[in-house]
């Protein structure tokens, strides 16, 4: 099923459950009012929402409303815990090659993994708002899932069964604070705003078959002011899967419902599918170049996430969102405009330089 | 006022308000249910809280029960958010000298901050859980805050006003899990598991003069298998204080309410104060004798830490904990003995080695 959050005016929203073809919404009146609701009580809860969904694609739903993904909240407006990977190792390959720095042969064996701030999700339409341009800001595609409970120790086989939802992601990042952040050893604080997540969360099952062995067998598409710069499978070359993430952050500690894991930006060997985040743009630029050509985004610049499923429909909706200042005169409501579908496969914007992209693994 | 979260079977538990002698206490029926509810609406809902404290602490509060911090969860048994600062620069001196290592000057600048794991704190008198001995285990003794909602960009004088309660706490580390992940760059993950917190959080004006410039000036207990380990105060040398800390995670982004702001280790210059974890001691250990003398916490060792103010009153009850393996036999509440009144001050075991506080300094 695929289940969204509503902007009510509250802090955690009103769940709906929408329809696959992602055309209608039904409030999940008498089930649950929140997301964070339903996994908390999964057994019990899940089971009539899933009743709801099937009435809903059914067409039979009484009180059904057309979806609008620009009335999504984040499906968990705030969560209690968000710990992101960096599961491609080719992203880190590239970032570290690119600065002429080994990759330590124990990444290949241990994920890289950090713990995120998880107070504060941006639906998929909402402006990202920075107070400078300096900071190198970054989009970074990626899948993620939320947890059922897991318990201490769980090995990664056993912790893909823990898996309940999965979405989209947009985990923005200031590149340039990011090099001074990782020198202080604690990781990143400021480096990592915000963090973005798609209109709908859905159970694994919505994927058939391009879920698998705890990854996701699908391409993960972004577009950078409606030119198309992405295209990357997030399944074969996920060197850990969501099992292993999971089991790895289990190893000391329990992870409670409603815990979220990301894959960390996804990346491809081949540079023909292009890039999900500027910085591996610049690192392959620097690599072929000597120097990156390709600046960081700008206000006013936009970025549209979205995964497709075999048949070249919308899994999660797309995540949509405009780079903004802090404070703008442009009304609260997104100014995305809608992505021309004549847009050209991958191609960059040589926008300039800045040259520290130091640590750029997450 | 001073509120706790009392087990009822529930994720979040159940809200009560608790006396300033914390004898009684009383849920906050018809109020809030949740501490979380009382942060989303502070405005709205601490007035009655208050309203019912007052009548609590007169003694005519009509379904006043006994107190017993064995039924305590931790205040937010789960937050949105932990980030811990590493504010007493002594801590980190000490650390860093033992090692031979310097202290760069933006440390004095720029605070050192971790963002920690907060979908699964342990109460204040849970056992601590861990798979092995061989971790590492350390207390860290600590004060935290938590905030209202804070803006993008708030400055330090403005962010010690967004603190609505103050809490004890207890951010257990796996010492020699550290250095390892802290080399790959990303922070602490598995290093620091479920964090502990104190019976009560309770509100700025319950500090009364204590609470200065967003600092607490009141000792912090530490004692280790009941004897007093430490006694540092919390406020002078606290390099950074609350405002700065909270000033530092909203540089990018805002803070939501029921966000939780760690200090750090408490740490003083004078050593006759003792230590608020066991890595300090090995540091002090090292730079005295070239080598540290006092092992890690085992399992069956205890901890408490209390704070008390200048009348000798417990201000947040006790930090009452055991470390325990992950499965024992042991009846699942807490067994810690009363702790002897006439325990000895300072003094440590001498319990062996170690050699690895590569980067201690959380």
């Amino acid at each position: 099923m695929k289940l969204a959050t509503l902007h009510d005016g509250s802090r955690d929203g009103l769940l709906a459950v929408v329809s696959r073809d992602l055309s209608t919404a039904h409030f999940a009146t008498g089930i649950a009012t929140t997301l964070q609701q339903v996994l908390d009580d999964w057994n019990f809860r899940s089971p009539p929402l899933e009743d709801l969904y099937a009435t809903l694609n059914g067409g039979k739903a009484r009180h059904a409303f057309p979806f609008n993904p620009k009335h999504c909240m984040a499906p968990l407006p705030r969560a209690h815990q968000w710990a992101d990977g960096s599961a491609y190792l080719n992203h880190v390959e590239l970032v570290r090659k690119a600065r002429g720095a080994e990759v330590p042969a124990s990444f290949y064996e241990d994920p890289l993994m950090y713990q995120g701030g998880s107070d504060d999700f941006l639906g998929p339409q909402e402006p990202a708002r920075f107070a400078s341009e300096d900071w190198g800001i970054d989009f970074e595609s990626e899948v993620a899932v939320v947890t059922g409970d897991v318990d201490i120790g769980t090995d990664a086989e056993a912790a893909i069964d823990s898996v309940r939802l999965l979405m989209l992601v947009n985990d923005w990042s200031l590149r340039n604070l990011i090099p001074g952040e990782l020198a202080k050893g604690f990781g990143f604080l400021q480096s990592k705003p915000a963090t973005a997540f798609g209109p709908v969360a859905v159970t694994p099952d919505e994927l058939g078959p391009a879920w698998q062995g705890g990854r996701v067998h699908l391409a993960l598409e972004s577009r950078w002011n409606k030119h198309r710069v992405g295209l990357c499978n997030a399944g074969p070359e996920m060197t850990f899967h969501f099992g292993q993430l999971i089991a790895h952050v289990a190893k000391t500690r329990r992870l409670r419902a409603g815990s979220i894991v990301g894959s960390g930006t996804v990346s491809n060997k081949d540079w023909a599918n292009g890039y999900s985040c500027v910085a591996e743009k610049r690192a392959i630029e620097t690599i072929e170049h000597g120097a990156p050509r390709t600046g960081f985004m700008k206000f006013g610049d936009t970025i549209r996430i979205e995964m497709l499923d075999g048949d070249g429909h919308s899994v999660f909706g797309a995540i949509e969102q405009r780079v903004a200042p802090l404070h703008d005169p442009a009304p609260a409501e997104s100014a995305v405009p809608p992505v021309a579908e004549t847009a050209p496969a991958p191609q960059a914007q040589a926008q300039g330089d800045s040259d520290n992209d130091g640590a750029a693994e997450a």
